[in-house]
């Protein structure tokens, strides 16, 4: 085996947190170790490496964690690390310890600020994509969007249930302030009437005539789905325009918020994630840099940070048509 | 054994729907069928007695729903029968099947009806009470209570992580217009700083001295359970507030709603429902009216629908206390 | 208020282990803070006393366990504490640390090693029932037992999926090695056509008349639950002897085995488990000794040792005679 | 648009049950009544074709489905119709009926069946891999795989709780008789200390020896986890075998059995799930025959039976790797 490009690494977690970060976070721990590279933790993203919160992490660090929601390395925003004196602390604390490669797990935010860090202070890093959105280019799934897929159903499914027994029409904002993806399948999978979401120019007349042919097909009530980034309007602002052509429909709002976030991953999510961990690792000891590693058709592949930041996992058009013929 | 004091009878649900209403259903069916009394399922609660709505039911109707939320002979509110003529048809309806008796699962909008409607025509009733709000004299737990405390209990254990990883304080509403059953317990169940509900006086002092203590006691994220009904204000209002006194707080607002009515009930609403159910049957056999079957220290009871309207259950004073001490 | 009868406490958990113990231990850990009575963990039950393994707990020490499965202080079987020497040891470490009081956590077992030993050493001692057999005397419900039947249920649920779907007849094992209790609630709660339970006497004849009923009423499958201290046979005999009696059912075995100990603890359990850890310091300050905390119609009430030992929770007939009418 | 190549459809389950087959029926039922085919569903599998178990379905038949386990259609294995007589009953009843196109949901031995049918008789036939397994070649996942890896994952955790309580060491089986995906994939989820699969060869000195590093680690429990056809031999095997070796160890073993069939299937199976019914109409419609309908890379794509039947889904060498470096 050919000598590592790093000899010590951190890790940490940024952006808003999803469930698998600490599964990611195992992962990357315990592949360290297993080639004898010196890993350390850092506390609450970029503010913990400028306000120098590192502990050194072994294998059983992170005993019994791959199960556990949230992120115990905690996330934060960091405004400071916006500022070019707040990445030169940082940097100074990776030199003080001799830190030459770092791991950061999050979402687009946490890619631009280490492109940044990696382009003013040459330090090796590599992101691991933990995001329930699932709109990162460059891997199929983002870690956490599983298990948010599986919430966001689940909840939506008890709603159905007084939905059905009320004869009533429900709509229910999931998360997505850019993208579609939760409400384009948790809507596919709790048999949605319509799913609003912001890839789509949606139109009030089209959700009246959906309703309409609901109505005609014999449905006594529905759920629309809509992504938090609909452009068409406020979840309240769709329920009051539906009131408004449809004066009977006994009609209830649901928000699910940051339920979503939460919860142990699926096994899907921590699958993903021990296997990102593990790539980001040997990413960097193979001198990788500024790349994201993700999953595409069941390959580790590296995507530099900056296509990863400007290009967009796409909404699939064809499941956008067969959530249509599905929901009738 | 002695002869039944019914012959026919029929069942409904009316008012919210609660999980296990469908268990009761089956208990109520197949307890009739056991003592040979024919049964029918009414639909939509008392519009569907009105409007003439009825289906014979046997074992078999009643097949594999004992794990289903919701109610599969739905609930509706009626206008109509709040008016003599409205009862005098659901009556018309029931003599002409020669229906002598009458199940009705529900709340106290339910008993209220039923009542009314027993005094008016005579008809042997008795309720179960159905409702995941517990605030129901006469029972120890009401249908549905159970299920929805541990619906509230996961929401909030995934809002946990969250909050944890990002050091926040979350407000979260809970159902209980009145009562601060559903809040309190899970409240406690969750290790929430604080609970506010309507059956205690709280105050913006008491809460704002709350995040004081948890700040020294080095808690970096708390959830406050609000209880729908709490009187200090809403959730908005005390989130609003809370950002007035403590500016540095990274504050959210969740509002649980609708997913804590649904769901697959838990094992003790299916047993306690399948109790009730039986217990409603055997009581208008045993010439018993104008009651609701509840348990009561593992005992069967039935108290007057006048009761059970009037008197609710009380929050216990001593979990009160405790949530406070455990929250430290 | 009055003096306390104890200073210093410890706390540990003995026995099998049941969800919810971490809830217990969390409220015993704060109480005894807010009362500022000091406070031990003792880790693997009595070998802990023995082998002198004490840890200072605080209101921190026990921060987000109250929903973590299993018992953060551990458990085993103490062969050396029955021995005079062992318990000698053990004492000794108390006094050692001027521990005056005692908590444990666990079954029968673990009540009569705190028995002998209060009974030789005079050391103050409360138990605390954690099992989810829920046999113990003294209390409506043990601690775990709620969650293992939600745990048992939602299980038998999924094998209700494959046993519809193909037609067959499930034998299904739950724990209970002397009580009905999980496999008669378990059983109603999912619509077993029999349950079989230690506390009553079976027989195949009963079982295949059973059998002969449902295939008359148009049972097309059939869940059997049997308690695993059924003493009619062993699941794998039923089994068989059900195949030589109706040679064209397909049957299968499932034996459910730990995960019925395992798992987050209901809502129930976590409030159950709060308000019992209360009991057990305030017991312990009011100069209470050799007694159980329980709960009994939402009253904390105080069982001797001696009664919780020999007295067991009687099945409740009516629950048995209800299993069979609603099984129609 | 072009013209259909089929009529009238039919669709049935066969072979193993697994969760979100009723997910694949509602996509071929309402896929077809969206383009204008008629559909019927066939009961019980190659049974229900022989013996004219018929029912035409429309949008309204497979409501509320999306979600339920198991398959409303049943499932079962049919000796007649691997008879050239049974074979020919059945293709009379779809000539009777005008029936040119058939779906069928299920594995290999299905995959099987629908071949020497077409081949027989000519009528077109489309499959879709419904199975716990993924061991079918031509899709990325199978049916139901997903749900239940979530639900090993769920027990195998729970049995975690137990096991580190007592510091024991669990054997879990899981299924997977010719395969070890679940094993795989729920092991690494879990942190399984060791995985056993059908696919590789192992031996009882890796498994001893994979103890002595988990104990050097400072590991107090350990799971184990082995699929069904694991070639060492039977779980209880190795149980023993691992006794003899380590004589101090507290040991267990859980057979994960049919709870892994059942339940609701997830998020990402009832997409599939939609997906394949879909695909498996407009295949059908478009002329094709005697293919599976798989998703590959988020791409449709039809395999001959007779690829998807001989060759398998490898398991991923890398992943197999990876479990052991995570183990650590």
């Amino acid at each position: 085996m050919e000598e590592s490009a790093v000899k010590k690494i951190a890790v940490f977690t940024s952006g808003g947190d999803a469930p698998g970060m600490n599964a990611a976070l195992r992962a990357v721990v315990r592949t360290a170790s297993h080639f004898k590279i010196e890993c350390y933790g850092v506390r609450e993203g970029y503010n913990g490496l400028i306000n120098d919160d590192f502990t050194k992490m072994g294998p059983r660090s992170v005993k019994n964690i791959i199960g556990a929601g949230g992120t115990i390395l905690r996330s934060a925003r960091s405004l400071e690390f916006k500022t070019k004196e707040g990445r030169k602390k940082a940097y100074d604390n990776l030199v003080k310890r001799g830190i030459d490669g770092l791991v950061c797990i999050g979402g687009d935010g946490t890619f631009t600020g280490a492109k940044i860090f990696n382009e003013e202070f040459g330090v090796k890093v590599i992101g691991i994509p933990g995001t329930i959105d699932n709109d990162i280019f460059g891997t199929d799934n983002t870690i956490g969007y599983d298990t948010a897929l599986n919430t966001a159903m689940e909840a939506i499914d008890k709603i159905r249930d007084t939905a059905t027994s009320h004869n009533r029409v429900f709509f229910v904002e999931v998360m997505g302030r850019d993208a579609g993806f939760i409400a384009l399948n948790s809507g596919i999978a709790t048999g949605a009437v319509d799913i609003l979401i912001p890839e789509r120019k949606d139109s009030i007349d089209d959700l009246f005539e959906t309703f309409e042919k609901a109505e005609k097909a014999g449905k006594t009530s529905s759920i629309v789905v809509v992504a938090e980034g609909e452009k068409l309007g406020s979840i309240y602002d769709l329920a009051k325009a539906t009131k408004a052509g449809f004066p009977d429909y006994d009609i209830r709002v649901a928000i699910l918020g940051h339920i979503q976030r939460g919860g142990s991953p699926s096994c899907a999510d921590r699958v993903l994630a021990s296997r990102l961990g593990y790539g980001a690792v040997i990413g960097l000891m193979a001198g990788k840099t500024n790349k994201m590693a993700g999953m595409q058709s069941n390959n580790l592949v590296y995507t530099p940070f900056e296509e990863a930041i400007k290009k967009h996992n796409e909404i699939d058009q064809n499941l956008l048509k067969l959530s249509e013929i599905l929901a009738i």
